[in-house]
Order: C-alpha cells, then structure tokens, then sequence
C-alpha cells in the first residue's frame, strides 16, 4: 500500500482508539460482509432505528405504535428515553428479511412529525466470523 | 433454628436453584435492607414498573406517555414488547424519592384501560453491601 | 359489603389514584387471572426479572450472560442500566411456559453476587380482557 | 430545480414511503442540522450505538462493561437482545457532549472481538424544529 494512505489509516485508527492495525481491517471487512448480507432481500438480518419525535403530537405516537404493531413479529423491543418535557428518541430493534426491515425503518423515519432518524444496518452475527 | 422449619426453607431453596444456605439468608437479609430503604420516603431509590395494556386504545397510550413526561427527570428508560396485534407490554425504569417512584408506580398502574401491572421495588445497590 | 371494608379500600384508592372504585375492582380480578395464569405450568406468560449486581464480579456477569443465552428462545430483551461506578440495575423479559420463566427468575435472582432482585409475573394479555 | 433531479428525487421518496415532497426536504434539512450540532465538540446531543459480539468472550463483555461504568453518567441505558447462543446484539444510547459520546462510540466499536458497529448520530430535538 502506498505510505501515504497507510500514514492516514494510522492517525485514523489512532483517533478510533483502535490498538492494531489489524483489527481494523477485520473490522473494514466485517462491515463489507454486513453490508453484503443487506443487498440479498431475504437474508435474516437485524436493524436498529432510532428516531427523535415529539410526544404531545398523539396522533404521530398512534401511528408510530401503529406501525410497529402490525410489524410485530420483526420488533423484537423498543426502548424509549424521555429527553425532556416535549422530546422523545426511540430505538426500535428490528429482526427479519432485510427487505423489510428496511422498509420498516423507511416508514418510521418518513413518517409526519419524526425530526430525525437514522438506521444502522447490522447482522445476527453468524455469518461473520 | 428448630429442624422442622429448617428443613422446609432447605427445600425450598432447592427450588430455587440457591447453591447454599448462607447465600439465600444473605439475599433474604438484602432484601429486608432494600425494603427498608423504601420506607424512608425521601431515600434514593430506583423501581421496575411493568405494565400490560391494548396499544390501539389511543388515549390510554397518550396519557401514559404524559405521564412519563412529566416525571422525565426520574424516568430513565423504558422497553416496549410488541406482545401481539393488540397488546404491549411496557417496563419503565424509575429512579428518584422512594415515595415519588411509588407514586408515578400507582398512577401507571391505576390509569383506566390498564390490564395488569406491577412494581419490583429496587436498590441503587449503595447500601446493600 | 361491610361499610369499614369499603371505607378502607376507598382511602386505599386514593392513595392509588385511582378515579373509581370499578376501575380499582377490575384490576384486582385481572390479578387475580393473572396469577391464575401462573398456576398453570405450561400456560404461555411473560415475566419481568430484575437484578442489581456489581459488574466488577466479572464471573458473576459471564453467569448471568451465559444464563440468559441458555434460554435465549424464552429471554426476549434485557434492559440494563449503569447506576454508579459499581453497580447495574439489569431488567429481562422472558416470554415462555410459566415453569420456565419462574425458574430462569429463580436461577438468576440466586446467583452467588445478586444483590438485589424480583419478579413481576405478568401477562401476554389475551386471556385477560 | 432540474426536472430530472427530481424525477430521480421523487421516486426514491416514493421508495422510502414518504407522502410528500416537502416533508422529505424538511427531514433533509434536520437531518443537516444535527450534523452541524454534531461538529460543536461541546453540543449536546445523543446517540445510539450498535455492537454485535460473542458473549462467550467473557473478557470482551467485561471489557465492554467496564467502558461504559467508566462513562456511567453519559451512558443512559442499554438494551441487549440474545441473538443466538452465541451473538449478542447490544445498543447502547450514549447522551452528552458529542466529542464524548464519539468517542464512547469509538472505543467500543474497536473493542478486539467487536464483529459489528455503527453509531447513529442524533439529536436532543431542542434545536431541531
């Protein structure tokens, strides 16, 4: 590899705390079976979303309970963590066909009302080492 | 100890899957330490609340969210178990004056529509040695 | 009913904010389904366990990992809080045959380091209108 | 703005089920925002991090453990699911200064025998309309 590139992952790692370089590799190249496992539709993986909304708005926390209920065999649990008087974020952890889980988390974050959201794309762990 | 009653906790500490009898007097003597510390109203004291309840009724979920809100400063978190099409369970962790964690306790537990709840009173684990 | 009874469980009532004397009646018939439930051994329950133990005692957390992962098809999450430099407050839920809960309850409650801990016996909801 | 810009915008939207333009570009510009409080070292903000390991590895789960007493007042709860008997799925929501919580974030994705981690970044909502 270029010294270059190599001088940079360095101080990259450095900054991720990370204690060899090695272990992050595997760690680059965990991530690329991960995201791997996502592109097949119907691989069993498992998501987590958060979201940040505002409670008092009843109607978006109908929908939101709506939604994950009549997903409720890919909702393994969500927890909840009241921010302050008016803000909620909620993490909702989410296991089955990719396809859907991804669906699932699209829906709750596009849903009127949620100012913010995000999914991180992980794996029930068997397939990678 | 007289024998009868020795025998009697003996098997049910078999049950209880105890490995020894001086471990399940020492919990027995915790138990009555963390129960005292919940007599002192102002003690600092955390609370599992669990709650059952039918997500569609839209009213009943709001109202158990405010409720959460207004106490947020004492309510840590809280997981939702998607039970079925109809039914959530919801576990609220509260941490605060043993009398406040009661109070928000009862009020959860008596708001109308609410099918089942109930409270294990907790320890920081301070003065529990 | 005797008029003391009643005036007694009314000043219960509002200590339990209850609004109504049929609200508060109800739940106790839900109770009472609910540890009817219980009784029956294979009867499909869901239960919420809480312990507070110190997480230094590294053996004592790989016990209790180890535990959970034994009857991870019934542990459905677990919940865990960061009291203090010393202590955790761990809440799991566990969905299965009421034997089977009860008795990861009772294991988990008597491993040797468990400060603290206690078991809602709760339900899936659906015998309990 | 180029019709076919938005042609390709509109249909993507469409794939993430948002019912209208406008709540996209809305959620497009929060999502701009948070990055922003993201990049103040001292803001506040809050975030939900995601790691998948093996539990067997009783030092790793200490490990991971001790990071997050070591960082007990930032560290709001965590949610650990059972994936199988050997993964574990755990999410960690991390509140405080962003330059603590991203590096609460980085440590614990580096931990050796992490297989999987991904942080998403959130908001307190305050500032996000």
């Amino acid at each position: 590899m270029e010294s270059e590139l190599l001088k940079r992952f360095d101080s990259l790692l450095e900054r991720k705390h990370y204690s060899s370089r090695s272990e992050a590799i595997r760690d680059l190249i965990r991530r690329d079976l991960v995201s791997e496992e996502w592109t097949d539709p119907d691989a069993d993986v498992i998501g987590t979303i958060t979201i940040v909304y505002e409670h008092h708005e009843h109607e978006l926390a109908s929908a939101l309970a709506d939604l994950q209920h009549r997903h409720h065999s890919q909702v393994v649990c969500s927890t909840h963590v009241h921010l302050d008087e008016h803000n909620c974020l909620e993490v909702i952890i989410v296991r089955g066909a990719s396809q859907r889980v991804r669906s699932i988390s699209d829906s709750l974050i596009a849903t009127k009302g949620v100012k913010h959201g995000g999914l991180v794309c992980s794996t029930t762990g068997r397939d990678v080492m």
